[in-house]
């Protein structure tokens, strides 16, 4: 019986330089009880995002760092076993930061209750919150118009693929940054985007001008460091950098400089750049998400979930998204969809 | 007679590195006679800005560079000598281009006819270029609302002065940055800024802390470089960076690497940084200068000027200023005001 054995991933130290494997350890424990007001959810699916890894560093981001010690923090989408609570009932599916355990008790105004969506892995990728942060960022950050030239770094993550895609219903021309051909395939052949990069490969101020030939209007950047400095020289007049993360920064114990042409270029060509984090728009989620789903029921925004079984695998699968082997949206399913 | 000598101040070659005076010649020549849709102006007074070394590097900032064998360039308020054109008359007084000399030809339409103030070089002082870029980069780029700090670099020179000020007629806290004590105290004794920061002897980072002890709202930075990333990792959450101009890069041929937090602390403190240039608002310029000239009037704000004599003395005035020797607006007298 499950409710006997409660998996949780803890985080042993802070990594120095790249996360490995042996930062965790794998504890077995009993299921916790909750109080009054309090929640005990079974996780289904675990959410893996780049951002898990800045919330290691010993500096606050936008939440508390995750302290060596604790269960790995992640968002998590998870099904109500047992309420202290009657905002909340058994069976109820709730959107929460359980992170990478079977199982947790949290208070309840920290859970999210959600509709159900077929098939429930959805709620996490096509409108979840790498959705959501690609939604808000491009169209309230960015402020794309038709006909201009939207640049997407790490395209062929969660976050990018859906930007470029949203770029497209725009009206825009996108360009993705990828680090595979076969990842720029899948962006042109089958998300649509006009253009694609090989970062890796490429002589990347060179490419970027030939797919870019009139410079970058919008640039919506995931990663920072040298791709960022690369194409801050390529930005149009009056253009906008939509900052969304720096993942190139993340999973290193020796990060780069700052970006030769911040801020001589910023003035010269006045551009912006603007930092954001999707929760600061969530007084709007309601209309994003339906805009998401209708955009992916139109087959419009094309939603690739990459999707690794069984809690085991949690740190490995964030281990290899930093490293970028994922394509879409990675998630760990820790129990099957209920019935 | 002055109409049969033109003196000029050529630059020679583009500096590498630090400005000198080697790197210009003053030649003589004969006062060029205007075409027809052309008008002869005498210079009166030449605007000294740290843009001017700007736009001696090669590259393209927002106008093209100067050109080596070429009078350097600058803004300048000059009197109409002669006219072929029917828009300007001798005796108007006109905003131009003319740079270091004591003729110009231009084309009419380069020429922007001012109203006489009293002195004169309060044209190009108190609602000049510089007090415009103070206006509008503080107002519409860093829009400050009433009991934020504003942290103000560059403060004791001509537009971070105004822009200290226009802070605190906002309802702000304004606190300066500035490389000697005497600068600082002008700051706060004269000027009214709530601090001065003697940024070459502070420990920056501390003495940030203890001067803003909430954090910065508002950065409006003229210097780019090391004191910008110090600044940066001082800044609240939703904070913004006015990005006006990079002083300390533009005099050397060694420039530093871009700031550390560039992009990753824009987003967890969701920062924006922007860029802008004075003439992108001068479709307002009327406003901007009716409301400078009455606070000057009501003794509100306070205008510096720092007059050099002479045309002969042109690149060490900017040479000077580019060190930070001068103290608010910078200007070369050529010629008498006329009566």
């Amino acid at each position: 019986m499950p409710d006997r054995d409660n998996r949780q991933w803890i985080l042993l130290r802070r990594p120095k330089g790249q996360l490995a494997e042996s930062d965790f350890e794998l504890r077995r424990g009993p299921v916790p009880q909750p109080g009054p007001g309090e929640v005990l959810t079974r996780t289904i699916y675990i959410s893996v995002d780049a951002a898990n890894r800045a919330w290691m560093s010993p500096v606050r981001t936008y939440i508390d760092p995750v302290e060596p010690g604790s269960v790995m923090r992640s968002m998590t989408l998870g099904e109500v076993v047992r309420s202290g609570d009657p905002s909340l009932r058994p069976g109820d599916l709730v959107e929460g930061m359980a992170g990478w355990q079977d199982f947790a008790v949290e208070p309840a105004p920290r859970l999210h209750r959600v509709e159900p969506r077929k098939p429930l892995s959805l709620i996490l990728s096509g409108v979840g919150v790498t959705s959501l942060t690609a939604y808000f960022g491009l169209l309230e950050v960015g402020r794309p118009r038709p006909g201009e030239t939207v640049l997407v770094s790490a395209a062929a993550g969660a976050v990018g693929s859906v930007a470029g895609q949203i770029a497209k219903i725009q009206g825009c021309r996108a360009v993705g940054l990828a680090g595979t051909d076969e990842k720029c395939r899948w962006l042109t052949h089958t998300l649509g985007f006009d253009g694609a990069i090989n970062y890796k490969i490429a002589d990347l101020p060179r490419a970027l001008r030939d797919a870019c030939p009139g410079g970058v209007d919008l640039y919506f950047d995931n990663v920072g460091g040298g791709i960022l400095e690369a194409v801050l020289f390529q930005m149009r007049e009056r253009g906008r950098v939509v900052c969304c993360g720096a993942v190139s920064q993340y999973d290193t114990g020796n990060p780069e400089p700052g970006p030769r042409g911040v801020p001589g270029l910023l003035v010269v060509k006045r551009l912006r750049m603007e930092g954001f984090i999707a929760m600061d728009f969530y007084a709007r989620r309601r209309e994003a998400e339906e805009a998401l789903a209708r955009w992916i029921a139109e087959s419009r925004l094309r939603i690739r979930e990459d999707i690794v079984d069984g809690l085991e695998g949690a740190p490995r699968a964030l281990i290899g998204l930093l490293g970028g082997d994922n394509v879409g949206k990675r998630l760990v399913r820790v129990a099957p969809e209920p019935a």
